[in-house]
């Protein structure tokens, strides 16, 4: 397979595996009738960003970006080649993001299945649609882009800072090259995620989103696509400005 | 000691402080009395993660299967050799899972004697099966055979894709090798175990049913045989197929 | 750029990640209607302890103090030169906790606007004075300041001790070497804690004090400066008997 | 200093960190006031095993047991020296028993000074014990001892199975070398600790329940000294059976 089909298969499983086992954690603490019910914020936040561990050491090939924002990140802090050694153009940069949209939507699908009866048990259409994709403690367009903005700024800012992910061929101990990552993704949880619920990434709030709108989910309500464009534009923002503060401050301060 | 010997007690010893220390945490959220008592999903979660991160330090030199469908998956990827350069054939295969049900038998012993008087003290005869087997929280075999696939399904082809664990024959930094299968059993456990609670391993759920079967357990009520097969069968299909999905996948991914 | 020009941003950007992160969870668990809200204290610790360890990995060629106790802790122990290659001199020292006190307040100010919405919906005074500061749960500036002194003494000392951070230029597993002091900080949290919500840092808890004092936050009540010399005298003090005791210890420990 | 000058001194400042912060978690969730209190038992866990954590780093160089039970598990596994280059003798084992106590107690006196208006403002006396020294929930020393041997047990089996600790001499990786061991403790604590506390180590238990027999702590009841016995036996004999248990499987396991 060419470097572009590995990277378009690498982002779709890598992405679905986050995605999965991230709404999935919200189905767990969220729907009724679940052994996870009533968890709480921290164990959204850790099953978030072990789910992010996951699906880095599965799209090793791809250099596991898993988030437009990323993508646009690496792009914006000038990077010539991405970590698969696929050159930045048009075409790659599409194909990263088609792929994360489409893993993303997987992973959703899949979730979907995995609490298909407590979907069905869930009497509460916004606690379903809180499986799939972020919506605002206080609703401001405004006020909620901030939050997500500083929020990917963050985990992009950071990620460039140490490059990482999973490093080496195999075995464990290579694996956890994608553990910094994810402890980024679980403290900007716990520390940025109260207002907005930290989409902090186009693919997996838009993906999943889609799903919602399209499965036949018993009793499901609105998709809220009036708040939809936040979760994805914020993070845009959010990822691009990081790539430009790491072209100015990396080579400093690393 | 021959190698399928050294497979063998490997195994018996590696699933036996799994599942001593798997059911053990759930003996202490749910039995009477217990210092952890009403300590949480979350809770048991990280106490089944790193119960494997135990079990698989101790079972160096048989790769650490502890897992009739991780055995399985090997075996469905193609796999001629096992971890522990035993040729994968009927035999070894045999010796692996007998010596998985064996040793998830012998944990869930050492857990009832650990936990004996919280047996005694506590009403609830489904409080008391639950330390030693899953089951579903609404019950409907189809569905709880799907969530259980997934859920195996993700464990099968995660640690295919990172082929890991210990690494090294000593020292601490050796160890932390089996940290990343610990930390997927731990999201697969906040992410995919709200509706079975997540077996994703047939001897980790029948082994320790059989103990509780044949225990002398104080008032224990029924070990539940309708849904036994479940948490067996779902597990198989799951960790089957993933060995199939990384035949085609792995190559590309990583 | 020289070398105390890298020191000095290094230090700004670190410090501010982590009081950013630090504070905001913070704002999580206790403002009004943020999704987090009543996360509890072992939220709080996972918190700040990640938050350290965001704030280590960006401040690589600093050494990451972002901790006045540090640097003097470090100054104590008899250093001649910094982690950073910068010799230990009175323009170096006050480079580092300048841009550490700078760090901290636009931390705290990102907290802010991160949070704007839930401050503004918050009723009580209280809770929004401690997201970006330390208070007693039982005032007694002696007290307090022992609890301090001890709590800094332990982050000091262990710091020395084995001399860390993110280790190498690049790559998740160079990252991981930023995780022992991000445990360290978060234990310090659970065990230490719970009087006097864990200073154990000048700069994190005053600068983010003078964010209070000067921002435009809705009914904000008082800064409690009676209290605010406690957290910035407990732990340099704490810190410089740690670099004290490390020049006798150390060397025989380690 | 000679080499049993230096394990003494290791041991005892290492002990002394590990019973400062694991009794310092206790006394947080436990006594009257505190930010903490009420934060559960999965904290408790989290607190006493990154106390392990913190308390092996500084004590490299004595090979960082800090527990009876493992240094006589390692004389019963026929070691003939310890990790510090000291030969395993009479002197020797004294040496590292005697610095353990010592140390814990120590560690203990800290404990009530870091929280000494907590311990003034608690009503329970109970809970003040409940900080120093572990407590059956169910007494029966026969079965309390049971379960203080199977938790002994497995830390002592698994310590000497990947014989780890911090490893090399500097810096945040090597530092990882002490993960292992303290997420063995925090899973002892999760899956074995309901009916005891856990102990699981002679030191830890006496050491601090001789600091509350002799500190003057407002109103602090009974030492509990019929139950004393228990959590030192116990864990000496769990110790010497995993010593025995791994001379026969440690060489075929691993």
């Amino acid at each position: 397979m060419d470097n572009i089909g590995v990277v378009f298969l690498s982002e779709v499983v890598g992405t679905a595996l986050l995605v999965l086992l991230g709404t999935g954690v919200v189905a767990n603490v969220a729907l009724a009738k679940n052994k996870g019910l009533g968890g709480g914020f921290l164990m959204v936040t850790i099953g978030w960003g072990f789910a992010v561990f996951v699906g880095v050491i599965a799209a090793y090939n791809s250099g596991a970006h898993l988030n437009p924002a990323v993508t646009l990140g690496l792009v914006a802090s000038g990077a010539t080649e991405f970590g698969s050694g696929v050159p930045v153009n048009f075409l790659s940069v599409l194909t990263y993001i088609a792929a994360q949209f489409l893993g993303a939507f997987i992973g959703a699908v899949f979730c979907w299945l995995a609490y298909r009866q407590h979907f069905d048990a869930e009497p509460n259409p916004a606690n379903k649609l809180g499986v799939f994709s972020t919506g605002p403690a206080i609703r401001s367009y405004g006020w909620n882009m901030v939050t997500e903005i500083i929020g990917t700024f963050v985990l992009v800012f950071v990620v460039l800072a140490f490059g990482g992910g999973r490093q080496g061929e195999s075995g464990g101990l290579a694996a956890l090259g994608a553990l910094p990552v994810a402890l980024l993704v679980l403290v900007i949880g716990t520390s940025l995620g109260g207002p907005t619920g930290y989409a902090i990434n186009p693919a997996r709030d838009l993906g999943p989103r889609i799903a919602h709108f399209v499965l036949p989910i018993k009793g499901k309500g609105s998709s809220d696509w009036a708040y939809s464009w936040v979760p994805v534009v914020g993070p845009v923002i959010g990822g691009v400005l990081a790539g430009w503060a790491s072209l100015v401050l990396l080579p400093i301060l690393t």
